[in-house]
């Protein structure tokens, strides 16, 4: 198997973030987000406070209408009932068809041997985008040889904790933002996928949408950590700082390695 | 077939607005909502703040026993699946029996012919309300005449945007008040009908209790911008403003045209 | 039957309280909920912010999993649908297995026979603590003989009203801690059980955790109250004070009696 892995690792430009903010900003995509019941108030209002459309059925006899008319698909495996199993197929065939990008987040897969053959399956369906964090990567790939499969049929993975990594056949980005107090709020990963979502549906390059999404985020998340007295005036400062983050922002905090 | 819409487009007084709220402050009525996933706990504190009590199970074996005892029922198409589309009829059933006011908020018919042919059905029950915004109300009517039709059957028609308009057999009402960020909010629409609800279980001319409970919403809405920051702020904000608004406030804001 | 209801009123202290809570912050423990879709992200917030890890599953396929590699498990039965139902015996099955602590909170079951009926079924698993309101208790008991034989069994019993009492076979607490906005805040009550269901993880005199717990929680909702304009900037305050809630908090305001 031919390995891309050699992709180099590469800084990112401020003004290049920025630039993807505002063509989310301008085009205003409607992501379709099927993902979990915590998740989904705080996930909408994420999207609104970026400037994307949010919506979120997960009726089987709906979700493709919705999935296929909407810029972009993210499938968060969290609270899997028997209706989000149903749907999820159904929204990422429709989603293909129309050639939006599809991002998985298979939260907890970790904890539950279902929900993680569950989400094997739909690697099947090459993913543009999978966003996971160290425990979960474990749980779902047997081996770094499996991981490289996965990257070496075009999907990217966006792996988030202390420091992001995103890794694609093309190139790779380190991301050293964010701030503790994210980890004290339900859903804050969750809704970052939506964010990276919202990023790929305006720019073809996943890994740079990735990349400059999760920076996005992230570097709201730091400023929002500034003006909170802990994770109740948090998210308010979230929202708040998603919805006016300037070039000058970025410019100030910005870290890739 | 005659039609009453020759009414004449009425003004609002800020007394009246102020007495039909301190009668919900006052008889706590409960609403009981049947509303999407997205909607529900921002729903649920809107009532709250408003001094309504709210109830929001979607179970088919205990929705019956819920809206019979209740003071208004909400009906909201957001996230439409198996367990609300069986729970609805039962719902609208028991509330009709009991001689509550309904309100239906058919979100989305636009985007879901399954959804958009759910909602025609439930028309047939001759809801006292129905709130939707113009390109809902295009999914959902064939033409003028079929809005016309709902209107001289006593369904009193609540259309928001940029500005809302109320109409019924009797009269109309044009409003202006409301500010942008509250579509920067998810489920601010979906929660503006629930304030309907409490208003309606208060007052039985309908068109009054819309026009004055949509005035409250978007008021107690221009009163939050005025203290947020952004979309995330604002939502604390708003919750406290319709917890404390007063007739200053209603005197000082209320604009109908 | 051998009653222990004479068992003595006991004072709680601070330097107790408050050493519950930093165990709490030490293990973080993990509290699976089952909780009713409105209060689901609000307690995952309360969670995070006091130090614990939310999951929140309910589907049948994967709860068993959740629950058993959980610390403590809450029972709460809003919004009870089919898919709760199913979820919910295997859940406590799950956890008793392996000696987690069990909570049940009864929601609403004043307003629904068939909801009452299974919360019934539920105290025959002889769950460690039962959370309830008085109109719950008077719905969920015939009479003061049906709760004493509950408690002779060994379940703890958190009767919260105006005034709060911890009622167990070894000894009660009377508290009277708390302010009146946190009953205009959607699913306080329901956020409150999760917190008892975490101290209960950490302390196995059900009893003492609860008392704790409930005071941890209501000084908090105390602290919040003094900050807050309302019932919408409350919410972020309170998680603020659970989060960051000191022994000098908790000497100057604990209170039972």
């Amino acid at each position: 198997m031919s390995l891309s892995i050699a992709a180099s690792t590469q800084d990112l430009q401020p003004e290049t973030v920025f630039d993807l903010l505002q063509r989310v900003r301008r085009r205003t995509p409607r992501v379709h987000a099927i993902t979990n019941a915590v998740a989904q108030g705080f996930t909408a209002n994420v999207l609104l406070a970026l400037g994307a459309i949010p919506s979120m059925t997960i009726a089987p006899q709906e979700v493709a209408s919705f999935a296929a008319g909407a810029d972009a698909l993210l499938v968060n495996l969290g609270t899997l009932d028997e209706t989000r199993r149903a749907a999820i197929p159904l929204a990422v065939a429709a989603a293909r068809e129309n050639n939006h990008p599809v991002l998985i987040d298979p939260v907890f897969v970790n904890l539950s041997p279902v929900r993680c053959a569950f989400a094997k399956e739909l690697l099947a369906f090459q993913p543009d985008l999978v966003r996971l964090n160290e425990a979960e990567q474990n749980a779902l790939f047997h081996d770094r040889a499996d991981v490289e499969a996965l990257i070496a049929q075009g999907t990217v993975l966006a792996v988030t904790g202390e420091r992001d990594k995103i890794e694609s056949r093309k190139r790779d980005f380190h991301l050293l933002n964010g701030d503790p107090l994210m980890a004290r709020v339900t859903a804050t990963g969750c809704a970052g996928g939506a964010v990276l979502a919202a990023f790929a549906s305006v720019e073809k390059d996943t890994a740079l949408a990735a990349a400059a999404g999760l920076s996005v985020f992230n570097i709201a998340g730091e400023v929002a950590a500034g003006q909170a007295a802990g994770p109740g005036t948090f998210v308010p400062e979230l929202l708040d700082a998603l919805y006016s983050l300037s070039l000058s922002d970025i410019e100030a905090r910005l870290r890739s390695a």
